[in-house]
């Protein structure tokens, strides 16, 4: 794989309640978070999350959850790895993650 | 003002997580929820929301609110008066109204 720009983050300090509700309010990104909270920093990467959409969407997705800073993500070797931003998160929305998580996501 | 249907409602207690949160991800209702928090129980009818939308996308606006468990709505007179679902919602989301009153949305 070739060069390649680093993904852009946003911390979560800056991120409006809006900007941080929308990227939650998806089933996609939900699983995905959903996920990343129950892995280790830097275990999973890209490739290996269980959702029913295709590359270009993911990517998306990441995008939209990196924007809300939720998720940090860098590259390594050939892929890219996931950290789910929780404390950073959890500092700027209290309780918002321990609601998200809390349940089972119908469909999802 | 002829025979009309009474709103349906449902209790945040069949809310999923992510139901509430689509909700709440958008300016307009987030600025109808904002202004609900700021008055008494069945003080405001629907005209009187300082919202910039028609009429029938504040009519949408409601019904997303009130399939979110937010809001409750009755009929008075010829007009349809309005409360804030807060105490229920409050203890089916613990925190998350709180988040999104506690600031200024950008834009809205």
């Amino acid at each position: 794989m070739g060069h390649r720009a680093e993904p852009e983050h946003t911390h979560p300090d800056e991120v409006p309640v809006q900007t941080a509700l929308a990227a939650l309010a998806d089933p996609v990104r939900l699983r995905l978070v959903r996920e990343l909270a129950g892995a280790a920093d830097w275990e999973r990467s890209c490739g290996t999350f269980d959702v029913p959409v295709g590359k270009a969407a993911l990517s998306h997705h990441f995008a939209v959850l990196r924007a809300a800073g939720l998720l940090e993500q860098r590259d390594q070797g050939r892929g890219r790895v996931n950290r789910l931003r929780r404390a950073e998160f959890d500092a700027r929305f209290p309780g918002l993650l321990t609601l998200v998580l809390r349940e089972e996501i119908a469909g999802a």
